[in-house]
């Protein structure tokens, strides 16, 4: 066995890992569910859906039920591209979106997490660049950067990313030399930024992508969980060679099923298959049919309204004790979803400050996990899905006060204040977004 | 968009995906789930495992008290390392074949497919070299092929990987300047080869690679489905730091959850929940749940004992069919496990054969799906794990009907007969295994 000479590396098999794992590295947000887990903490940080608003016995007789009639298929291998139960469901969920699509175009996977993960070993080799938006979702980019490949942000604003910096953006680094393989967006209740990208940019963005022979991977788990009035259609829904669109069950279901899709033009759909079966065999053929069963049986349409009241009135809590507690701040305002995104004062670093914040017992994510460059110490996440609106209001207090506080030992210090605490980084790709 | 000029290939994507990419393939193992599901077929196949056994209404059980306990937690995102409970679960599972571990030391994945996605993901760099043995398990080969390793398949006899080969091969792989980084042994009722490593064996494989620097993936799905004797000790049992050592709920409960595990060396194991929560988040909190449920409130040993006296009572019924119906050929005895490997004689060609036995209603898997060179012709895997003794032995009867069919062509046509039909490929990167 070769051991490292490295006198503070004690993994013996050091030096035998391929080149892809030294970009492998915990997210913030993973150290954060540790924290955010201690009951007294508010916790604003992780996007976990309440679940406990579901119809838990509704749930159980649709288990009983897959158990009782089929439960020897339901604990069988199945097949690796899902159930065509499951996609003929997936096919109408989506139509709810504009959607138009055939059951053979669909892929069950383990959540859309895996299916993020396919596309990207499909399509990603090291070098390559992934264009995404400013700032983007923190899962995306670690499996992006787990392939060796190069994220790019592009700026955004209140409607969503800027068409014109994406075809700036496309030109230099084409010019540069670079390999432009994908175009990563949320495009509804965008994570974290909270915005929804408008009808026209979609239709702008679609032909830019088109033009450039970029594959545009449209990541869309929040688009019916809308508040004041339905997302903007699809953008699958008018484009459907140059998409890879992802579905998931984790918000308007349960993320514990661990059932998401992909919807792909045809080869690559065949292509994404293979992966799948080269990946994990099937999906659980359990949890798919008992979804199938839930979709039958339950009043499905009416439990995500159920959600998108909850979440509303979560929203609308978290937005007024912005307005109450923190008025000089700047923040997003989103129409559905889980997220608001939060611009700092100047001066003031969401990193730094985070231990502080969870010593106040509230806890955020910083700004820099959703960036590919460590930028965004000038913003923060906050989560307003999983805590009830009582206690959102008391975290946005606790994160008042220490907001307040780290302004005024800035007022104190400056301008020979500490380093980290300036409001823009010079090491950002991209400007930080303009989100009013 | 990029359209491709080659006449024949309609994917305008084409040209996009990355280099590994065009090393996935349909394997035959999955066109052949395809043919083997029409109910007139008989299959000895698919290595599904009788689920049909299990206790349904005990798993129900475990599901309805997991939902009324704990629903809102099953229902959610969990831990990326799976749960403390179930991983406490699968340490006295491990310990029934000698393995003696720590709680943090697991890694709870989709299935140990996953597993061994993730583990190769980690270490193969394109052109890395993974030794397996001659045969291997066709789904694995797929996963280092997927991340551009080249697989050398060392050769095997009635006691498993002869350690004289794999220390032969090592040296002239590495006088051929190729890096070697994994070692994938399935020690036990190896599929598809039905043979069983040796202790002794196993201790000299370990020192083999301990001294060559290579880690060792240790596959074990099916150890504790021994038939006349317990398997030796794990090859984990004996050695920690130069091994990842991959468990599975999938043969000895049901692979319809999806849940298997890694278990590996301290630092592999912090990159291995790295990986895990890049590809997928976390494993399904609900089956994790629901099996940590089943094993705290049935006997589960006592199934697994079912499942032992089920799967021997299916493989007496193979070999008792073979040695009526083809004694002229040759196979394996397996003492558990799933397959027999049967060797044809002179000139049968077992790919070339298979759409007329799938004629004659049976089916099985050719030889060449276990080579990563395509060799095998001469062979074939038979599974005894699913149909009932009355069905293996009616497969085994259509089978030689399909036999005797081919050798007599053979003898007809001799020595002009069709030039696939060859008991020998001279591709053969080793020899074809030695199994009487």
């Amino acid at each position: 066995m070769t051991i490292s000479r490295e006198g503070t590396n004690l993994d013996p098999w050091y030096g035998h890992y391929a080149d892809r794992t030294s970009g492998l590295s915990a997210s913030e947000v993973r150290a954060l569910f540790a924290v955010a887990s201690r009951p007294e903490v508010v916790s604003l940080a992780g996007g976990m859906p309440y679940v406990s608003a579901l119809p838990l016995p509704t749930i159980t007789e649709s288990m009983d039920r897959v158990m009782r009639d089929r439960g020897a298929t339901a604990l069988q291998y199945g097949s690796g591209q899902g159930t065509p139960e499951l996609r003929e469901h997936i096919l109408e969920i989506m139509a709810l979106e504009g959607i138009r699509a055939g059951v053979d175009d669909v892929v069950v996977t383990t959540g859309s997490q895996q299916a993020l993960d396919l596309v990207a070993k499909l399509f990603l080799d090291p070098g390559d660049v992934v264009l995404a938006e400013s700032p983007s979702y923190v899962g995306a980019m670690g499996i992006f950067r787990s392939y060796q490949a190069e994220v790019a942000h592009i700026a955004m604003d209140a409607d969503g990313m800027i068409p014109a910096a994406l075809t700036e953006r496309i030109a230099s680094l084409r010019a540069a030399g670079k390999r432009l393989k994908l175009l990563y967006l949320i495009p509804n209740f965008h994570n974290p930024a909270g915005v929804t990208l408008s009808s026209a940019r979609r239709l702008e963005i679609i032909d830019i992508a088109r033009s450039a022979g970029i594959l545009i991977l449209e990541d869309n788990p929040y688009g019916l969980l809308w508040f004041d009035r339905p997302a903007p259609a699809a953008m699958r829904s008018v484009e459907t060679d140059g998409i890879v669109y992802l579905g998931s069950f984790s918000k308007t279901l349960a993320p514990g099923f661990r059932v998401g899709w992909a919807l792909a033009p045809h080869a690559i759909r065949e292509k994404l298959v293979l992966a799948a079966e080269a990946a994990i065999l099937s999906p659980s053929s359990l949890n798919q049919m008992v979804i199938s069963d839930y979709l039958d049986q339950a009043d499905w349409r009416g439990q995500i309204d159920v959600f998108r009241g909850l979440y509303r009135e979560r929203r609308d809590a978290m937005i007024e004790a912005l307005e109450q507690y923190l008025p000089d701040l700047s923040w997003t305002m989103p129409n559905g979803g889980f997220y608001v995104w939060v611009t700092l004062t100047d001066g003031l670093d969401s990193k730094a400050m985070l231990p502080r914040a969870v010593k106040e017992l509230v806890a955020y994510t910083p700004g820099t996990a959703f960036f590919a460059d460590g930028s965004g110490r000038g913003h923060l996440r906050l989560a307003f899905c999983y805590p009830p609106p009582a206690e959102i209001r008391e975290g946005i207090r606790r994160l008042a006060t220490v907001v307040r506080g780290e302004q005024e030992l800035l007022e104190t210090f400056s301008p020979t204040g500490p380093i980290t605490a300036v409001a823009y980084d010079p090491h950002v790709a991209s400007p930080p977004p303009n989100l009013s």
